[in-house]
Order: structure tokens, then sequence, then C-alpha cells
């Protein structure tokens, strides 16, 4: 069945300040990898995935499952098999170009933040379902499904002052889906340190392009 | 050069409470296809256009166009290009299956918001960049960058009481890339017709899986 839907309307002048309030907020997201010890409410992670799982999914499949680990020994083992995986990634996976493009960002296989972050989260799209009856289940778009509700995700987390870096482990999917006893269905996407940021934390300078460089209009 | 980053630090309270708004307006967002053709401010478009804009992307490749399509002869060409494919999708190359996965939502090959809706937002990625040089530059997971910030536009979009469907229109890439003529490195990711909902818009009648099908924690 289908039901009817209304929003709230804002006046004009209401939804111009809005959004430029939103901007503003989400403008000021970085990507941190120095990130505070400092235990964060238990509650705003959850409520930050709920709000990730309103995301779209192609055909209502919501083909998301978000691991949230708080266990000392298990985000060092997370850190062990990404800093092993990376060092081969940045030595001989990635080649001098990529290596360079990364350069001015000053990242490396290093990943303290594995360790040190209260809650890592890690996003595995559902790459099927499965049907009670068995049967496998078709999820149409799964990986664009999962990375906007990634991006939700992102705003939720900014919304509430907690920073994180958007992570892509590559190679490391298979190790740490084993060590999460994922079944084989789900395929690792993200990987996100989540905290507040460290005191002395530091980003790369880096400048976003203007509106004219990414908007056309017609 | 490194600089350093602060973000805002709310009381664990603040943090609570602005997680559960967040989660309460986001949860509110639904796929609208009935779209009222009442004009929208338009720099209201160009602050969610820069929001998605903040996205983070691989390596800081900023991988996005977003092609806003304000004119009406243009809009109707989109919608007969969308139309066409449409139809041939539904009626060969989907199957049965993938139809009916998507029956209770009642979608089909006519797509009116196309016309009326006031603003039609194409999303290109683009697959790679080119230098000042003329040499290609990688643009690492564009696809996965340009699909969080798609999911940062929703958000957006939803903050300003505006509404949209993502949609991914199959097939139609190629031919909407040559008439809005964007050069050959992009790519056709996503199509967001934006207005106001009608005023007798309905939506198929949905739940969403609840925080325990979704979050798993260690
Ligand atoms: C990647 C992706 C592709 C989609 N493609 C279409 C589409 O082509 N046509 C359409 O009507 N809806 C499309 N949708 C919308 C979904 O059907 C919708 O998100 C889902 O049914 C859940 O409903 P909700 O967005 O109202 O929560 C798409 C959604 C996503 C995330
Ligand atoms: C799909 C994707 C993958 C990324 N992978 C990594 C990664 O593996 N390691 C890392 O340190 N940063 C990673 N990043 C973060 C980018 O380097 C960062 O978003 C970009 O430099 C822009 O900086 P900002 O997020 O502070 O705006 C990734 C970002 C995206 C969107």
């Amino acid at each position: 069945p289908h039901v009817s839907y209304t929003t709230t309307r804002y006046p004009a002048d209401v939804m111009l300040q809005r959004s430029q309030e939103f901007y503003a907020l989400l403008n000021q997201r970085r990507s941190v990898r120095f990130i505070s010890p400092e235990p964060v409410p238990r509650e705003v992670i959850d409520n930050v995935i709920r709000t990730a799982g309103t995301s779209p999914s192609g055909a209502h499949t919501e083909p998301w499952t978000f691991v949230v680990v708080a266990d000392a020994e298990m985000k060092h083992k997370i850190r062990e098999i990404v800093e092993e995986e990376e060092e081969i990634n940045y030595r001989q996976r990635m080649g001098d170009k990529w290596v360079g493009d990364l350069q001015r960002l000053r990242t490396n296989w290093i990943k303290e933040y594995l360790d040190i972050a209260p809650y890592l989260i890690l996003i595995f799209k559902q790459t099927y379902g499965i049907h009670a009856s068995g049967k496998k289940k078709t999820h149409y778009y799964n990986e664009i499904s999962v990375s906007i509700a990634c991006g939700i995700l992102l705003a939720a987390l900014q919304n509430v002052g907690l920073v994180t870096v958007t992570s892509t482990p590559l190679n490391c999917g298979p190790q740490l889906r084993l060590l999460l006893r994922r079944p084989a269905n789900e395929k690792l996407l993200m990987l996100l340190p989540v905290g507040y940021p460290a005191s002395d934390a530091t980003v790369p300078q880096l400048t976003r392009k203007s509106l004219d460089d990414i908007m056309v209009c017609v």
C-alpha cells in the first residue's frame, strides 16, 4: 500500500538560513587521523548508525552491516591486519604514482588511531541477501547504496562533534571479515575510526573546489 | 603543510540530543516520486551542492560534477531519453525478478517528475581527471566518493524540506552525457529530481530495519 507524504515546509528565508548553516557545519568536516582516546557516549554511536540506516537503497534492500568495535584486543588485531597489508600496499601494490598522490596527506601504513579511537566502525556491504527460503536475494547497486549511507553517517558524526577518517583498507577485507565472523555475502567497504579529535590533531592544509568548479547550470 | 584542527565540543547531553534530532530529521526522508512544480529558491540549491562538495574523496580528488537543469526544454529532452531507455529496461533488460522486486514500489518507466520538478540534479563521477599538462590523473575510488557526496546532498536536501528520489537511470548515461555536453571522463551516476513534495504525494509504505538488524557490537 501507498500512504500520503508530507514534509516540513519552511519559508524561503528559513530554507536559505538552514542551507547556509548546514553547509557551514559540514564544511568544517575534515578527515582526522589523530583521535583522542577519551570515551564517547555509546548511545550517540547508536543514533549515528540509526541515522545511516535511513539511507535510500536500490529496491529498499538496506544492504549494510555496521560493525562497531570497542574491545581493545579486537581493535589491536584489526590494527595488525591493516598495518601488515597497508605496508605491502604502500611498498608494492599502489605504485609510485599513487604513493606520490598521497604525499601531501602524509599518510602511511602506521595507523595508531586503530588502537586509540574509542570506536571503530567497519561498514560491510551485503553483496546479496538471503531469503527465509534460503534463496539468494539480489542487492541492486549495493556498493552505491552503502556509500550513500556512509555519507549520511559522516554528516551525523559531524553534527555531534565527532571526527573520523573515511578509509578503504585495500586487501584487508577478507581477513577482517573472518576476524569479525561476518558471513560470506558481506564485503568490507569502509573502516571509520570514531572519536573526539586529539588535542594536538593536525590535518593537511587542503582547499576545496569552488561551487563554479563543481556545478554546471543548464 | 599541516595545520591544527579542532571542532566544536558538545557536552554529552547535547551530543545525545543532537544525535536524536538529526536521526528524527533524516528518518523522515523518503524517496518521493510526486514532486510539486512550485519554484524553489535557487540559492538553496547552490548551498545544497556546496554542502555535497565538502565530501571526502579518495586522495582529495573531488571527482564530482553536479549538473543542475532548470530549463523546461532540457528537462523534457532528459525525460524522453530516460523514458525510452527505462521502458526497454522494464520490458527486457531487468528481467522478471528485478521487475518483481520493484512491484511494491509501483515504479515504472513513466517519469512525470522529470518535466515537473523545478530542478533536476544529474551527478556525474569523473572517472579520471586531466592535469594542466594534459596527462590523465587517477581518481581513486571515484564512484564511492561521489556516492558519499550524494549521501551528504540527500541530508542537505532533507534539512531544508526538499524531496527527491535517488535514481540511477540504467543505460541512459551515454545519451545524457552527450545531451548535456559533458566530457568523456564523466559518467552519469545519479539523477535527482528536486522540489517540494506534491500536495497529494504518496510513498510506498515501507519499514526500515531496526538497529539490531544493521549493527553488530564487538
Ligand atoms: C543506488 C540507488 C538507486 C535507486 N534507483 C532508483 C530508480 O532508478 N528509480 C526509483 O524510482 N527509485 C530508485 N531508488 C530509490 C529506492 O527505491 C528507495 O531508496 C527505496 O525503495 C527505499 O525507500 P526510501 O528512499 O523512501 O527510504 C534508488 C535508490 C538507490 C540508493
Ligand atoms: C573512498 C575514500 C577512500 C579513502 N581512503 C583513505 C585511506 O585509505 N586512508 C586515509 O588516510 N584517507 C582516506 N580517505 C580520506 C581522503 O584522503 C580525504 O577525504 C581527502 O584527502 C580530503 O580530505 P578531507 O576529508 O579532510 O576533506 C579516503 C576517502 C574516501 C572518500
